[in-house]
C-alpha cells in the first residue's frame, strides 16, 4: 500500500474521500448533537477540568456522524484522537471530512478496499515515534486485533527471526494483516510491543468484539484491560434493538424501495439485534420468521407471535433474509439458490461471513448486476432468478443506510466516553488489570438517566420509606447486577 | 420559459435532468417490475390484442420508477404516451430518463421552478397541430385544470378578447397558469377547446384531485368524463394507508436520520394517509397525537391509543410534525415559532399549502440553512432555536424519498389502467357523460386478486350452497357498494 | 311451549332467571352508565320532551347490562317496552332481572332452549290485543322474521287454508317459528297482519340482519321501513371492529384460560369483525392465519403481516378457530376431525351455522365432555383427540364472556336510539317507504362526538377560510357519502 | 384459630371450601396438561425412578389448576406433598378439591381471612411430629418467613423465655405470624427448630420473594439453601411478562367488562411485571403512561412509544391504575381522592401494599359498595365520585381472574420441579450452602426446550464449525450467564 497521507494546514494527517463535504458534515454534526444529550452533558459535566489532557485515544469505529460527536465529545474533554472506520462501507465521507478538518486525524472513506482498511487501521493506531495510543475506543475489535497479532509477531521473531506466514490462513483478511505486520516488521521489530507498553486499555463496543475479548481473556493472552461496553444495559439493550429497530428498515428501503408489508422476512438470530429486526419487520407488516439456536430466545420469539423454523424449512418462499447471529456461515450459496427471484438478502451483524459471499462470488456463471453502490442483483446461470446482496454482505445498515440514529447511539458513546475515562483516570492505579470488566451499575443508569430529558420524561423518586423497605438507595443503582431488564 | 425541448435519436421530445442515468433507471425498472404484478398481469392480459392502438395518453403524475412500469405498460398495450411530474420534486431522474429514452415523451426533473413545472405540463398536453390526448391520467388534477382554465379563457377572450388576469389572483401557481394560457391565446386561441373536443376523459388518483373533480361536477362545469380511482378500495385503502406507513418513515431517515422511537409526533388529519401516517409512527416508537376535524375519523384514533388534541395544545411539546389534511393553513408560522428546537415539519398531503411556506419565507429575520437538498433549517432570530422543514412543504415522502413502493403502486397503477381502458374503449358507446365515475366493484376486486399471488396468499372458494345462503356471486363481487373495508 | 309469565306487583309482564339478581344487576347498569355517554347524553337531550311518549317498543337484542341501559335510555324518553334477547346464550340474567323488576317487560334468560327462546320473541312481540310494537329494535333480524313470516302464512291461510309446513325445512328454527304461527292462526288468523298495520319500522343492528333486509327490499317482499343501524360508521366500524377485538380474548380466558401467545389462531372471515378478531389475536401474541373469499380483504390482511390461506392448508396446525363470516358451513366435521388435540374452536358471527355443530353432534361414538357451561370437549372416538368447542358454536363472545364493553355498545346503541326516534318522529310525514335506510351522516358523527368528551379528546375546528376551501361545512358532515373511514 | 381439618378416606388432611368441585378441578386439570408440555415432560422424564421417593414437600404457592398439575407432578415423582396458598384470594375452590380429594393435603381456599392464610401455611408446613417437610416451594416467601420467625423467637424464647411482641409492630400479618408462632412455642419451643434441621432448600418463584432470600443471605440470617427460580430465564422473562400480557387484561375484564381501548392507563413499575402488563394495554388500545424510579426501565419505556410521568402528574386524567412495583405504598388514598370517576385500581404485584388499602378503607365517610366479589366501588363522601378498587388491592389477576395461562406457567414450574430435583438430589453432598442459587443455564434452555415443541418450532442446529467459531458448544449453553435476552 502506498497511499497518500495528507495533512491539514495546521498539519494533522488525513486521508478522506473528500474534504469539501465538510460543511456538509458540520451541518449534520449540528443537528446531531441535539439529539445525543449523553455526549452533551459529559461536555458540560468534565469539559471544563479537560480530564483527557495529555491522553492519545485511537478509535476503529464507524466513521459517521454520530461518531463524529462523540470524537468531538473526546476531543473537548481534552484529548487528541486518531480514528479510522470499522467497516469498509460504514464511513459517511462527510462525517470524515469535518472531522478531518476540525477535530482529529482520519483515515476513512466509503468503499475502501480491505487493503487500504487495514492500512487505514495501521494509520489510526501509529502515533509516531512515541509509540501508539493511550487509549483504543474499539467496535468489532480489530484495532484490538491488530495489536494482539503484532506483538505475537513479534515475539515469534525476536525468537526465530520467522515472519508470520499470509499462506498458513484461509482468511483474506488475516493474510492482509500478516502483510501489514511484515511491513511493521521490517521497519521496527518492537513496533506493536511499544503500542502495547503506552496503552491503558481498550473500551469495546460490540458483542463480536466482546466475544473476542473474552476469549482471550480465557486463554491468558489480553494484553490490557478492557471495558466491554455492549454489556452496559445502555449499550446492548438500546443501540443493538433499537438501533437495528431502526435501521434495518431504513437500509431496507434505501437500497431497495421494496414494500416490506406482506412480504415474509427471515431474520436470522433472535439476540437484541435479531429482536430489533424482527419487531422493525413485523410493525412494517411483514409476517417474521426467525431461526435460531438457542430454545430460550425462540421461545421469546414464538411469545411475540412469530415462527421459530429453520433457514432449510422456508429459504424458498421467503422474501427478505437478515442475518443476525455473530455466526458465520448462516446463509450459504446453497441456500440462495433456492431463493425466490430477487429475494433479498444481508446481514445486519458485525462481520461479513454470516452470508456466503465467497460461494457466491465463485459459483460458475454467476452474474453480479450492480443496481447501484451496495445493492447488487446476483443471476444464477441455469435458473436464470436472481437475489439482491445488499452492502456485499457486510452491515447493511452502515452500507446501505447512515447506521444507527444520534440518539440512541448517545446511550452507546456515552458509555464509551465514560469508560474511556474510567480507563484514563484509574492508569496508575492499578485497578484495572488484563481483564474485561463491565461499567458500574449506577454509570450505566446514569448514561440513561442523561437522555430522559430530551423525551420528556419525570422520574418517580423513592421516599426513604420506600427506599428503606426494598432496601435500595434513593439515588440508586436500583437493580442486582443479574437483572436482565 | 424558453427550454429547449430534446429529441431521441427516433424524433421522440423529451426533456430531463441527465440521460446518462437511464440505465441505472432500467435496472430499478427491472426490479420495479418483479413488485408490480398487477401491471405486468394486464400487460399479459391485454397486451396481445393491442387496445390502446391510437390511443394518445397524456400523464400528470410523479415520474417515478413505479410510473415508469405504468407508462410502459400503456405503451405495451399500444399507446403513445407524453408525460410530465405533477410535483416540482417527485421526480425520480433515472426514471425520468430511461422512460425518455425507451417508451414515452418524458418532460420532467427533480426540483423544477413552478414556472417549469407549468411548462412541463403544457408540453405534456400538447400532442402537436392535432390538439391534445385522447386520454389524462392524472394525479392532484392539474393537467385537467389547466385545460378547464384554458378553455374558460378562451370562451372569455372569444367574447370580450381579454386575457385572463395574473393579478386578480395571488394564488402565484394560478399567475403562472394565466401566464402560460395568454401564451397559448397568442398562438392559437382555440388550443384547448381543441384538446376538450378530443378528450374521451381522465382518470384521476388523488383524493384532492377527486374533490376538485367532484365540484365541478357539481358545478356542471367538469368538460369531460372523469373516472375517479382513488375511491377504489384497491386505491384508497392501499396507496394512501400501507404507502404513507411506508414511506412517511422512509422520508424522515433518509432526510434527518432521526430516531423516531421515544419522540413524540403530530399526525393532523385521521384520513388513510393520516392513519397510515400514525401507524407507522406508532410502530415505530414513537407517541403519536392526532388532529382532527371529524369526530368519528377522531374516535377511530382513540380506539388504537392515540391522543386527539388540537396542534395548540401539544406544539411546543411534539417533535415530529406530518399534515395529511388536504385542507390548507394546517401548520402556520406562529405554530411553527412555538415549537421545540429542531422539531421536523412536513406534510404528505397533495399540495404545499398545508404548511404556511410562505409565512416562514417571509418572517423577519429567519434564516433558511440548507442542510441538504429538502432538508431545511429555519431560525428564528429571537429564539435562535430552529425548525426542520422537509421538501418545502411539498409531499415529503416524493420530495425526501422515492414515495411509495412499487407493489403498493401497483394496485393504484392497475386501477389507472383499467380505468384509462374502460374510457377508451367505452369512447364511441355513450357509457361515460362527463361525470364523475368510480370503477364496478368487480374490476377493484379483480386488482386485488392479481396481487395475492406474489404474497403467497390463497383464497378460499364459495361452494354453491353457500353463494346462494348469502346471495352473494360465487366469482364475486363480494360485497355491496357501500362496504368500507 | 307453557312457559309462565309472571308479574311484577305493578303488573308488568316477565320472564327471567332469578330476580333476586336485580340488585347486582342496577350495580352494573351503574358502572355502565358512566361508560355510555352517548346514551346517557340521548337522556339529557331528549328526556325533557318524551319523545318516545305513547311508543311501544319492542327489542330483540342480547339481555345485557349495556342493553339495560339502551332499554332504560328508551323508557326515558317516555316509550313503553317489551324486551327479548336475540340468541339463546347471551342474556346476563342480573340484567335481565333488573330491567324487568324496574323498567321493561323482559322474556330472556342464558341458556334458553330454541323453543323457548322463540317462545320469548313471540311474547316481546304481543302487546296483548291492541295489536304489536310501533317500532322495532332488531339484532339479527329475528323480530322481524317472525312478523314476515306471519303475515306470509296467513295470507296462505287465508288463501288456502293451509298452515305452513314445519316439514317443508329442514332448518331446526323455521319448524319452530312455522309451529309458533300455527298456534297463533289457530287463535287469530290475522295477528300478525295487526302487527304490521301497527308498526312504523324496524332499526337493525347487525351486518346478518341487515343482509335479510336488502334481500327483502330486493325481492319487494319488506314490509315496513327499516333503518340499517349497522352500516352507521359508528356502529360496524366500531362495535364489530373493536368490540370483538375486546371480546374474542375475553371469551376465550373465560372459557378456555388459554395462553394465546405463541398460539396460531385462524380466524375465517376479514370483514369488520375477522379485523377485530384478527388483531386481537395478534396483539396478544399468536400467529394469525386468515382465511377469505374476498382478494380486496384478503389483500387488507396480508398488508398488516397475517398470512391467508384455506382452512384446510392449515386444519391440522392451528390451535385456535374462529369464524366470523356470516355464510354457513365454515367449519365441518371433517376439519374437526383433523384438528389437533383440544384446538379450540369457536364462532362469533351471529348466526351459529358457522360451525357445523349438526355433524359434531351426530358423528358416530363422539363424546361430549361439559367442562363448564359453554366449554365442551368433544372426543372423537378413533383418534381419542378431542376439541373444544365454545358455546355450542354459538356467538362466543355473549356465550362464554359478556359481550362488548359498554364504551363501544354506547355507539351502537346511540344509533338505535337515533334510528328509533327518526321513525317515530317521521311516522306521519311518508319519508321512510318499505326500503332499508342508513342514517344521515351528520348523525353519524353526532354519535361519535357524543363519545369524544369521556376519552379526553379535543376536535379541532375548521376556520371559515378553510371550510370554503375545501367545500366542508364548519359543523360537517365532514365526508361524502362514500368515504370509508 | 379453631378450624377443623378434614381426611380423605385415605386419611389424608385437607381443608377446602367445596370437596364436590373435585370433578371440575379434574376436567380442567385434564385440559391444563396438554398446555404444560415441560410438567409432562418431567413425569415421561423422571416418573420411573421415582427420585422423590421419601421426600415430603411443602408448597406455599397459589392453589390453582396449573399448580395443581405442579402438584401432581411432584407425587408422580414420588414426593409426598401438602399444600397452602400464598394469597387470600388466589385459590380456585376445584383445582383445591381434586388435589385434596387424589394427590395432596390441601390447606387453601378462595377469600381467606389473613388469619386463615397463616392456619394454612402452617398447616402445610407441619408433617407431624416427625417434624417439617424436606424441601419447600415458596411463592412470595411466607412459608419461609414462618420457619424464619419461629427460629428467632424459639430462640430468644430459650435464651430470655420471650414471646414474640405482636405490639412490636403495626404490621398486621406480621402480627398474626407472631400469634401463630407463640402458639407454637406453648406446645413445643423446638417446632420451628426441627423444621429448620429437617428442611433440606427451599426453591422461591418470586421477584418479591427472591428480594428477602437475598437480604437475608446479605444478613447472614438465611437457614438453609436456596434456589432462586425466579431469575431463571424462563421464569422471570415468561411468567412475569407475558404471563401478566395475558392476565392484566383477562382481570380487568372479568371483574370490570370495561373497554380498554381508548382508556389511559398508568402501568406504575416497568420491570418485567409492568413490561407485561404496560404491553398488554398497549395493544388492547389504551393509552400507557408508566412512572419508573429507574432511568433504564423508564428510558426502555419510552423506546416503546410509552410516555414516562410521575403519578401526580397524571392522577386525575387517567382511567385504569396497575401497580407492579414491589413497593409500598404506591397508590395513596390521596392519589385515588383526585381520581376520575370509577377510575380502576389495580395491583398485580405480589404484596398487597401497594395500594393504601388502609388508607381508602379508614378515609372518613368512604362508603364502599361490593359490585361482586373482588370488585368494589368506594365513594368518596365529599366529591360523590367513586373508584374500583380490584381484590381488595390484592394480586388481581389471580382474585379476578385465574392468574397466569398454564403453558407460562409450565415454564415456572417446570424450573420449580428441576430445583426440587436438585436440592433433593444434592441433599448429602454439600453442594448447596446457605445461599441464594439460580440454575444452571443448561436447565434454564432445557425448561424453553421442552416447550418449543408444542408450539411448532423447529431450533437450528450448529454446526461443529460454527461451534467452534463462536466458542459454544453445539448442545448449548448458548450464552454467558450475563446475557439478559
Amino acid at each position: 500500500m502506498a497511499l497518500l497521507v495528507e495533512k491539514t494546514t495546521s498539519g494533522r494527517e488525513y486521508k478522506v474521500k473528500d474534504m469539501s463535504q465538510a460543511d456538509f458534515g458540520r451541518l449534520e454534526i449540528d443537528l446531531a448533537e441535539v439529539e445525543m444529550p449523553g455526549l452533551m452533558s459529559c461536555r458540560t459535566e468534565f469539559g471544563p477540568t479537560q480530564p483527557f489532557k495529555g491522553a492519545r485515544i485511537t478509535g476503529s469505529l464507524h466513521m459517521t456522524i454520530q461518531t463524529a460527536v462523540l470524537i468531538e465529545s473526546l476531543t473537548a474533554l481534552g484529548a487528541e484522537v486518531r480514528w479510522c472506520s470499522c467497516n469498509i462501507f460504514s464511513t459517511q465521507d462527510h462525517a470524515a471530512a469535518v472531522i478531518a478538518r476540525d477535530s482529529a486525524a482520519v483515515f476513512a472513506w466509503k468503499g475502501e478496499t480491505l487493503q487500504e482498511y487495514w492500512w487505514c487501521t495501521e494509520r489510526a493506531l501509529d502515533w509516531g515515534p512515541g509509540g501508539g495510543p493511550d487509549l483504543i475506543v474499539d467496535d468489532g475489535g480489530d484495532a484490538t486485533l491488530l495489536i494482539h497479532e503484532g506483538v505475537k509477531a513479534e515475539e515469534e521473531y525476536a525468537k526465530s527471526g520467522k515472519f508470520p506466514d499470509p499462506s498458513s490462513t484461509d482468511n483474506a483478511e488475516l493474510q492482509i494483516v500478516f502483510g501489514l505486520i511484515i511491513d511493521g516488521l521490517k521497519t521496527d521489530p518492537k513496533k506493536y510491543h511499544k503500542m502495547k507498553e503506552r496503552l491503558m486499555g481498550v473500551s469495546e463496543e460490540t458483542t463480536t468484539g466482546v466475544k473476542r475479548l473474552y476469549q482471550m481473556q480465557a486463554n491468558g493472552t489480553l494484553l490490557f484491560p478492557a471495558i466491554n461496553v455492549n454489556d452496559s444495559v445502555t449499550k446492548s439493550k438500546f443501540d443493538n434493538l433499537y438501533g437495528c429497530r431502526h435501521s434495518l428498515p431504513d437500509g431496507l428501503m434505501r437500497a431497495t424501495d421494496v414494500m416490506i408489508a406482506g412480504k415474509v422476512a427471515v431474520i436470522c438470530g433472535y439476540g437484541d439485534v435479531g429482536k430489533g429486526c424482527a419487531a422493525a419487520m413485523k410493525q412494517a407488516g411483514a409476517r417474521v420468521i426467525v431461526t435460531e439456536i438457542d430454545p430460550i430466545c425462540a421461545l421469546q420469539a414464538l411469545m411475540e407471535g412469530l415462527q421459530v423454523l429453520t433457514l432449510e424449512d422456508v429459504v424458498s418462499e421467503a422474501d427478505i433474509f437478515c442475518t443476525t447471529t455473530g455466526n458465520k456461515d448462516i446463509i450459504m450459496v446453497d441456500h440462495m439458490r433456492k431463493m425466490k427471484n430477487n429475494a433479498i438478502v444481508c446481514n445486519i451483524g458485525h462481520f461479513d461471513n454470516e452470508i456466503d459471499m465467497l460461494g457466491l462470488e465463485t459459483f460458475p456463471g454467476v452474474k453480479k448486476i450492480t443496481i447501484k453502490p451496495q445493492t447488487d442483483r446476483w443471476v444464477f446461470p441455469d435458473t436464470k432468478t436472481g437475489i439482491i446482496v445488499l452492502a456485499e454482505g457486510r452491515l447493511m445498515n452502515l452500507g446501505c443506510a447512515t447506521g444507527h440514529p444520534s440518539f440512541v447511539m448517545s446511550c452507546s458513546f456515552t458509555n464509551q466516553v465514560i469508560a474511556q475515562l474510567e480507563l484514563w483516570n484509574e492508569r496508575n492505579t492499578g485497578k484495572y488489570e488484563k481483564k474485561v470488566y463491565v461499567l458500574p451499575k449506577h454509570l450505566d443508569e446514569k448514561v440513561a438517566a442523561l437522555h430522559l430529558g430530551k423525551l420528556g420524561a419525570r422520574l418517580t423518586k423513592l421516599s426513604k420509606d420506600q427506599s428503606d423497605y426494598i432496601s435500595i438507595p434513593i439515588e440508586g443503582p436500583y437493580k442486582p447486577a443479574h437483572y436482565r431488564y
